[in-house]
């Protein structure tokens, strides 16, 4: 089916592999590194379809969850796929769970978990910056996910209003103040997890969990390689991401 | 509630750190590590009590995913959790997701497979061993997913017999075997995953769905450290895994 | 030449790949994994024999500084080669150089320091458990470097007895207690490394040399994959040290 | 000592962390990041002075081979000291030793190799590119190591000239081409060790040792982290380099 107003788009830069959210529009824009166009040319192609933009050439793709954290329109750091994968699994979420997220960001764990909690659970974002309210639900209507997000203009460490939620998933610099409230959020055996930058966040969001006694503490990191097929051989990439976050992750007890 | 016949159980040795997917049943059972016991005197009990085997204090817990795959009963190698959160990514499975396995294995990644697919999309399972249909049931049925998942008795190489599937996840020693088939079967822009413990076969499987004219093909492996905090101090574990496998992704252009 | 007294062998285990230290005694000794023998029975042999000790075979190798490492007849973990020869390349030691090294221990990286200030140079051990002399000892006699390394019983803590020194080594619990002694006793552009566990113990360390103006401040870790060649293809080994110790070095200005 | 024509000195961009290796000549040069500037102009400063390059403070340091690698004046990729240090270890070398090296390049690693096999040994480096010797002699000028190397242009492939040495130590392409030679030309117990790009090129140089009845076999591969203290925490950088090389060691039986 040809592609319409809109519809959302992966733009996929075959030359240079970036990829960049967009919901077709009759609107100039300019992104860098696809330069100044109307998105209203591309009504009428199908996804799939190969167009030039400059002379690039473009592939129109539909979107996926992991095409999708790769094209975000972005304010701050983004969660990426190796990250936000382990995250939804020790989240222990699936279709029906009902998550607090504390810092919505560009929304690229927000997709991930909205994807997953469909059609009958809510991710509930709670995030002091209006902006990035903005960009995160124009990520999440690329994905289709939008509905299954309700957005809150708060500071979760003042406090959660939900109760028996399954899960409390945090990407804010101080997740230890969170810890007392989502211990009172969560129903039992609920899920606490949270991403942090640095050794310090990680362990005194580690401590506090126990003080609060969690159970099943861990931190995790991941290393991503990528390995290169070559003509002459296979061999890991030696352009990577060096570091992106500690995963801390704590199970809570029966009341 | 307390815990009746037929309550899924993960037994979490509270010392060890061993985990073990159990369903109650008046059966009496030896499980390494845990000694020989009969599950019926679970019955009463509640999810978070502490029993003892031997002299090991136990917790009865609810399963979640991470903890099902980490009690998987097990024949094979299994797929852990940092693997199978990305590969649920990168084969952009969601509710509503039809997929095909290859390799059911003792079920870990079905596991996880299932519970994304959920509540009425289908993982279907090839394998040539019906000992793993056995396992793998029983720790889908610990994980509460198995009706999520239909088992087949063929060998996946021989071709799919469904089509139009979202994603074609591999955990066989030879996947380029089916990427012909996976092409077959995949709707337009449906994914392709395989896992394989060494770099030829990742090579190849790359080199195949090349040929085949996949995109956005990528070779992926994840090195995952565990941080320890203790009184002294905060640093990684020395005890690891240093290889699982390799991730090979492809993704079919429309047709 | 045939072996006789005195002679150093490093004892390789051909089955299980363990190695251990010896020098030719007539004295009956019992080593974990090569049982009870007396090496006097070595004798007349040479370098390159296979041997058999109980039914396994083992060969007797001329010490190399690697296998001289791996054989350590030891009390504490040691400092193993990866480590060592980074250590060595950042204290910036070669023929000539005077080091002192705080914490001997096994002598693993001892060894490592001694081949390399030969034949002019010196090592400067401070340790406070005279156990440790004994067993280093007897590990350098086995590298042929014993005499390239003078011990002292003293806690390097408070104080380095001698001046205008090439490099500081230090493998201790709290190397920032020494940074000042450090500065002092360094001569111009010489060189401070540290070897620690923790990420605390790094930092501090780190922040010491900051606060002492020492310069080239770097704080690295090395991860190690050993790849296994199998017919059936070539991938990482499961079986890894998933974590060694930090190193910390500083360089000092001139005076 | 006031600094004079023909002292070696590393320029060190205090701001963007960048070395570079020169002499002091009369000569205005150019350097990428450095600009244009005489070094003459540096006659009568000190090690350890600040001066200014258009407006960059950079800093006169006297070379340490750490530094000397970094401040490399480059053709080709390099050998990093993290390999460096441990290619030095695998190879066994020390005062004394007679290296035979494959392949100079830029001489990063022969700096290392040189360094550690004076007073009274020496690095016998072939290389088929004329041009790389004058870029490695000028390095090795710097680290005041050009004594210790001696250059043969030829292809290392078509033989070694020398024998009875120490190590055979080899950067080329298909360094399987080399094992029999090698085995010609080492002593007994001598040590081969190669560096390579791909794991194809890894795996077949170790079944050439293998089939030439080197023992003691290893690949290894060394992934480093640089941690960084920041006021607000520790953790890893996320610059980093992936992946430099595979190092194949073995060593040979006794004739």
């Amino acid at each position: 089916m040809p592609l319409n107003f809109g519809d959302p788009v992966v733009l996929l830069d075959l030359k240079k592999g970036r990829r960049r959210n967009i919901i077709i529009e009759d609107k100039t824009i300019k992104i860098k590194g696809f330069g100044v166009f109307n998105p209203k040319d591309f009504v009428g192609k199908n996804y799939g379809d190969v167009i030039y933009l400059g002379n690039k050439p473009v592939l129109l793709e539909p979107p996926s969850i992991v095409e999708c954290i790769r094209g975000l329109r972005r304010k701050a750091q983004i969660i990426v796929p190796k990250d936000s994968g382990l995250i939804a699994l020790y989240a222990n979420i699936g279709p029906g769970s009902v998550v607090v997220e504390g810092g919505i960001g560009s929304g690229g764990l927000t997709i991930v978990l909205a994807n997953f909690v469909r059609p009958n659970g809510k991710v509930i974002s709670y995030d002091i910056n209006e902006e990035f309210f903005k960009i995160a639900h124009y990520n999440l209507r690329v994905a289709g996910l939008h509905e299954y997000v309700e957005m809150k203009l708060k500071d979760i460490k003042e406090g959660i209003d939900e109760s028996n939620i399954d899960a409390v998933v945090l990407d804010i610099p101080e997740p230890w103040e969170v810890v007392e409230h989502a211990k009172e959020s969560l129903k039992s055996f609920g899920h606490f997890v949270a991403y942090v930058p640095t050794i310090e966040q990680a362990r005194r969001t580690y401590l506090e969990l126990k003080n609060h006694e969690f159970y099943n503490l861990e931190i995790v990191e991941l290393i991503m390689r990528n390995i290169l097929v070559k003509p002459l051989g296979t061999r890991p990439n030696n352009k990577v991401i060096g570091h992106t976050g500690y995963i801390i992750v704590g199970r809570k007890l029966n009341d």
